[in-house]
């Protein structure tokens, strides 16, 4: 077999290391580039180098900032008594493209994960538990205050909720926590669910 | 809906232009890139612009080369006298990479499609008339000569092997020329083939 050119085959390569991207879109992908203007790939390459330059992690929540503070952290309108824990900051982007949610997000960076050595300590929970001090124990204002626990619905996402909801009573007993609701997705098609997703459609049900 | 860093919408706007990767694609990348070491999105962002500043045309087989003329078709040991004619240079690689074929290559840039004003002078085909003037019309070496029209079996592909065979057939009636063979694919369930391909298999059958 004869080799390709080795600016090509070290492209593909990169290519291949990034996430969803196999050995046969990676080089269609560059085969695509040799054929774009130099332009447009000079623009690609400069907008890889802006993003880890320009982006920085919000001191409050934890996501992805230009500033020092998150545009959602330093905005008066949102809610700072309702507080969404999320694992990543592409979930707050999900959850922001839905729109409707006024509250305010943190950001854990990743769950629990034993088998990855990634314990409590690894995780902004420690943080959250700050953030949590000096709201009122009982009555009045802490009838608004609500934390949110949107860790993705699975092993170690259930797991994470678990453990926080438990560090959070340890030394609040009166702060609402919720979990995001979890079923059948909209659009499904009960035949075809798992059984695990049918059992929390149940369970999840609601009174209409 | 809170707007995101420019400097991630920048980019996840370029991914959304690349083939093959949509909106989700596009922002999960940039994510996982948002996550990884400076130095791979240098790496990536420079082999980026080598591509496009190291890769030629190559001014035989018009593929991708490193010099002036690639390694297949400066390497003595490939058998000159069969030219497999492909669309892009993309599909050279492809067969390149399962091996056995010992001749050269032949890159139209593309294929016959009116519809996107895309004619025979957009192609490399005067480029593989040419390389025919002077070859034996008739015995001894003629008949190791042979060109393969390896479009795509593809309306488009078909039509551009048709149009090849009866310019080449206009100067030169010795010539062998032969078509890549199409059918079921390996692997394949007839009773989920569809029509073109079955006709097409039946057609090209081989006595065993």
């Amino acid at each position: 077999m004869a080799q390709l050119p080795k600016a090509i085959t070290n492209l593909v390569s990169m290519f291949e290391r990034l996430p969803g991207i196999g050995p046969k879109s990676a080089t269609r992908l560059a085969f695509y580039l040799l054929n774009t203007p130099l332009s447009f790939v000079e623009e690609i390459s400069n907008d890889l180098i802006k993003l880890k330059k320009d982006i920085k992690i919000c001191n409050v929540c934890f996501g992805v900032s230009e500033n020092e503070t998150c545009d959602i952290c330093s905005n008066d309108k949102r809610n700072k008594n309702q507080i969404c824990v999320v694992e990543r900051a592409i979930d707050v982007m999900a959850l922001e493209n839905v729109g409707g949610f006024g509250g305010v997000y943190h950001v854990l960076g990743g769950v629990l994960n034993p088998l990855n050595h990634v314990g409590p300590e690894d995780l902004k929970i420690e943080e959250l538990i700050e953030k949590l001090n000096g709201r009122p124990r009982s009555g009045g204002a802490s009838d608004d205050f609500e934390i949110i626990l949107a860790t993705n619905p699975t092993m170690e996402g259930e797991a994470t909720a678990l453990y926080i909801r438990k560090k959070i009573r340890e030394t609040n007993s009166e702060i609402k926590i919720s979990r995001i609701g979890s079923g059948l997705p909209m659009g499904a098609d009960m035949e075809f669910a798992d059984q695990a997703t049918l059992s929390r459609a149940m369970e999840g049900r609601t009174t209409i």
